[in-house]
């Protein structure tokens, strides 16, 4: 899978790039993370890529031209390729679990990283397929959140993850919360850990664990309970845990 | 306003460190960004961090030892100034614009990085006094999440944007979208600059983008639109603009 970033800050990826998960992903081959400088494609004899907003407001917009080049070039560099022309935005559609695994069935991605005084309508019209948010705050630039975006998807392509269950068994993929975890030492400055969890008992560990998962949700996430997968075990603790809180 | 970052992978945040508004508030001494490796902390002789969970489960977890004791450092570092102790987590409290003001009002912002993989609940129930996510979806680390965590913050300090009214102008101060921009040429490709723009009559042109915003969160975002600030006459057009699409 190709990530091609279009942007004017091209070294804020190699911090990025340099992860662990990336570099090993890279060196397979599985994945190809380009930093496209689009100031390379302007015809501005001073090499400008924006300019004032027509009708006036603060801040420069990102000017047509250089966009419409460099979109070109990558657009006849992967002919052919099954791509998506994605636009990070606040004020586009917000990211979510799904829309990374949906991503992550493209073979090229080219993400436009604007900065918040924003870009001509022109390229959103006609260059870009979809703006992604991801979430309801304003940033400086679309860079760090392209590289939330390609760390979300790249993680659905095969062989990225070492272990393919790492998936599944994550906040989000059934719908609830994550239960409290514990590790070593079993008591710390006082502080134990549930005895359930020493038990060695599988049955009753898992049902604490589910339990746990329900009450975490319930109480910092309650929305989420309306889409989980539950069951009528899960309903019945549920209407328990909710007399108790 | 001091932002700590508790990270085994502190090289990450150079790139971020590096960025121009960073710099700029760095120099002028409006901030003041540490990563923190909290590995320097641990008392284990192979300097681990972490542990497998007690009850089973895929992935290791942070062990409360070298957490304990960087906090405890930190705290003593910052005694009597008002610090906030985040978790980075994709269960925890969804982040928004009204949350980064809130942070902004802090002195010192300790974020721990947590990776996926998580860490023991004793350090969320004695550490930590929120979780937040960045959105509905699993990342690798914490890292990326405490940049946009930062960048959204730190704009909220005094000094940090040369233009104080850039704020408000932005999407979400409002509660609705921005509306389209354009700038030069005002043709381009046969791509034609809608013709109000042109026209200086601002009045027009008022109405114009207040109108496209109104239509665009009402495509895009319409559960926006139950929380804005909306006048009479934004309602009217709201209903004209219902029928028509």
């Amino acid at each position: 899978m190709i990530f091609n970033c279009l942007t004017i800050f091209p070294e804020m990826f190699s911090a990025f790039t340099g992860t662990s998960l990336c570099e090993k992903a890279i060196a397979k081959g599985l994945i190809e993370i380009n930093a496209v400088n689009f100031r390379d494609y302007t015809e501005d004899r001073h090499n400008r890529v924006d300019a004032y907003p027509f009708g006036g407001g603060a801040g420069m917009l990102l000017m047509p031209q250089p966009l419409f080049r460099c979109f070109a070039a990558l657009n006849e560099k992967h002919a052919a390729r099954k791509v998506r022309n994605i636009y990070m935005s606040p004020a586009g559609k917000v990211f979510t679990q799904k829309k990374a695994a949906e991503f992550s069935g493209y073979e090229v991605l080219n993400i436009l990283c604007g900065h918040y005084e924003g870009v001509d309508q022109r390229v959103l019209d006609h260059l870009i397929d979809e703006e992604i948010s991801i979430g309801d705050y304003v940033l400086t630039g679309g860079e760090l959140p392209a590289m939330v975006l390609m760390d979300c998807v790249m993680r659905y392509v095969p062989g990225v993850l070492s272990n393919a269950e790492s998936l599944s068994e994550e906040s989000f993929s059934g719908g609830l919360l994550e239960y409290p975890q514990y590790t070593r030492p079993s008591s710390f400055q006082g502080m134990e850990v549930p005895e359930v969890l020493l038990s060695g008992h599988h049955k009753n560990i898992a049902a604490w664990q589910r339990e746990q998962a329900l009450l975490k949700t319930l109480l910092c996430r309650p929305e989420l309970l309306e889409s989980a997968e539950l069951s009528k075990e899960d309903l019945e603790i549920l209407d328990r845990l909710k007399k108790q809180t």
